[in-house]
């Protein structure tokens, strides 16, 4: 492997045309991405690859933040959706689809009676607790300290732009893993805890990932069962890669509702909410709607998508993949005198350096991507069934070129 | 014209399926529109027409709530949806497509010179209050009384399922077209109010829709500006019907923000709010994003869709198509014996019989649907470019046969 490194002339020239017309040029989550040294735009993807406009080929260990489960442009899911155009798209009835993809969740997903639909992970995280509200007549909601549960202003910190108090007034928080905090939280407002809403485990940005504790997730859901207080699992990003019945189903316990969004259609714009039979005459009451709800394709995408992913038993291979790719990682740091963390699911690998400054862990995955292995300092991976042994090799080559480079 | 009604019990079987698996079996604004005589379910689109389940053909005058407004499955926009798709959907970086978008939608809509995208209506509409209040340090927001502008909890009456009083703790009502109330609310309120948020004209359900009176927009515009409050333009709805310049260029008055969504790219999902300069860098400190927000191929489709509504001239001739279909439907009514009210702009009908009661209006848009014309009784209509002299002589026969059938 040649230690030569990527240019992205061509990606900053769009940059500074992006400038003009969009606040800050790229927005959202990928903004806080933009490294100098790193590509802005993609000019094509395929399996687990994209190119930037300079055509650099990365390894893309990010997915699209998740959704490429399958791999960019799979021939099933797009044949799929291309089946389910021709037939249209939004249309002033609902397509059949929408049904056959309920009936798909409600068969897979361990917990699911019903199923309803939105665009994003957010909308299927508002509506889950909008439905909580419904049901249990109370009004707060506990979450986990920084978890992240879209941006809808109930679930932004109060002090962030935009944000005013009221909006998450009845907002509570906990720290993950502490059982002990819900309790007394519950214990004093009880009565008024509408849902406790959380990932399956915590994900954070900018930490270590962290499982459940031994007995967590048991207390957890026993807890809010004596308080009648409803448990969501915020799956929209662990969703599929831990285990295809809901990710709780590998933590032993049996949440209220559950929200899926990013890889359910392998980057068709798709997101789901399902719950039990319980609470499905509340979600017939709750008012959620959009225009683009209702676009069939996506839906038809998901469907496929779902199919492959039951075919290749994913997780557990998305698994055994990113518990080779930490180990290999682990052994190249090693070898250079680094101390690589892993943490999180191994299908979604947060890596850190321990006992150097963020900067040196800032500057290593620079060199990687530089190198073309896509990855972010302060964000989990995800890895996707396109990856290969090959790829391995080749992110290894690469993290070991990046550590010769710090 | 054969006096024959539609049959729909495929569509009815697949009701009772949806039952199961989705909560009221259809959901959202699409459960509203359920009649027991009428399609549930679509087979397949094209142009101006939907199949349903039980292949009956239908002219469709909802055009999926607003999205196509082309006609479905639009080849140029399929095209453009396809070459973008090969390339990739949701990916590690964005799309250059992202900002050939928006610097189309800068170079077309008046007033903007930034957008940003969502995947809903009820993003951009969400997102344009959150820039408001980021903007103007204020909190509260001024709405029009039944004015819709999404499900976001902010938006729902409190009284709603799911919703919560602090939900709209911010938001303030006043009377469409009531520049006087507007002015008294602004003396009380105006140090604390952020924005004041309305449709370009009043397009309420179960009601005559109506346009601005003169000067309304003009004085509406001024006291915003003198009480330093945004003044949004929700034009998700009526967006591209009017003016491609945005609605309010033909009612002569500039807002800060425009939101777009429905039609912006014929039906693939895809929301945007654009606004002014001033605005751009408080735009660039809000955060808003979704991991779907990011998928390119609707956003190709959606430079194909404006570029053939500018070819088209689009607005002008769905307005005249509106006109025309508007007065041969009076005329019909006229001759027997009923009086047609159409009210909104013409692209975008709203239809009541006066003088009858509001059931025997029911039954006669019943009547229409089940002789092929898909019209909703207590919502505006949408028109196509798909839409032809043909199947205004259609729609007018079935609107006969439906009189006579009263």
């Amino acid at each position: 492997m040649k230690n030569t490194t990527y240019k992205v002339k061509k990606s900053d020239e769009y940059l500074t045309k992006a400038k003009e017309v969009i606040p800050g040029g790229i927005f959202g989550h990928y903004k806080y991405a933009i490294r100098e040294s790193g590509p802005k735009f993609f000019s094509k993807s395929e399996g687990a690859y994209f190119w930037d406009l300079d055509d650099n080929r990365y390894v893309d260990l990010m997915c699209g933040y998740g959704p490429s489960i399958l791999g960019y442009n799979h021939p099933e899911v797009e044949e799929a959706y291309k089946v389910s155009a021709d037939k249209g798209n939004t249309v002033s009835v609902a397509s059949p689809v929408m049904v056959d993809l309920a009936s798909k969740l409600v068969e897979m997903v361990d917990i699911a009676d019903w199923a309803l639909f939105g665009k994003n992970g957010g909308d299927a995280t508002s509506l889950a607790v909008m439905i909580a509200r419904e049901f249990t007549g109370k009004k707060k909601i506990i979450k986990i300290d920084d978890g992240y549960h879209g941006v809808a202003p109930w679930m932004q910190e109060k002090n962030r732009p935009g944000i005013i108090t009221s909006d998450s007034e009845h907002v509570l928080k906990v720290k993950w893993n502490d059982s002990e905090a819900l309790e007394q939280l519950l214990q004093k407002h009880g009565s008024d805890i509408a849902c406790f809403i959380s990932s399956p485990y915590d994900h954070p940005v900018s930490r270590d990932n962290s499982l459940a504790e031994e007995g967590y997730w048991k207390k957890v859901t026993a807890l809010c069962k004596k308080y009648e207080v409803l448990t969501i699992v915020d799956d929209v990003r662990a969703g599929f890669r831990i285990n295809l019945k809901g990710s709780n189903v590998a933590f032993a316990f049996s949440p209220d509702m559950i929200c899926f969004g990013k890889a359910i259609a392998n980057g068709h714009p798709l997101a789901s909410l399902v719950g039990t039979n319980d609470l499905k005459k509340a979600a017939e009451r709750v008012y959620f709607t959009g225009t683009q709800f209702f676009s069939a394709p996506p839906m038809a995408a998901a469907i496929a998508t779902l199919n492959e992913l039951e075919k290749a038993d994913a997780p557990s291979v998305l698994i055994q993949y990113g518990k080779k790719l930490n180990s290999r990682l682990e052994k190249v740091a090693s070898d250079k005198g680094f101390n690589l963390i892993s943490s999180g699911i191994p299908s979604m690998p947060y890596y850190r350096l321990e006992g150097v400054t963020f900067e040196t862990h800032i500057k290593w995955i620079d060199e990687c991507v530089k190198r073309g292995v896509y990855m972010l300092a302060y964000h989990n991976h995800f890895i996707s069934l396109a990856h290969s042994e090959e790829d391995i090799d080749f992110i290894e080559g690469a993290a070991k070129q990046a550590f010769e480079n710090l």
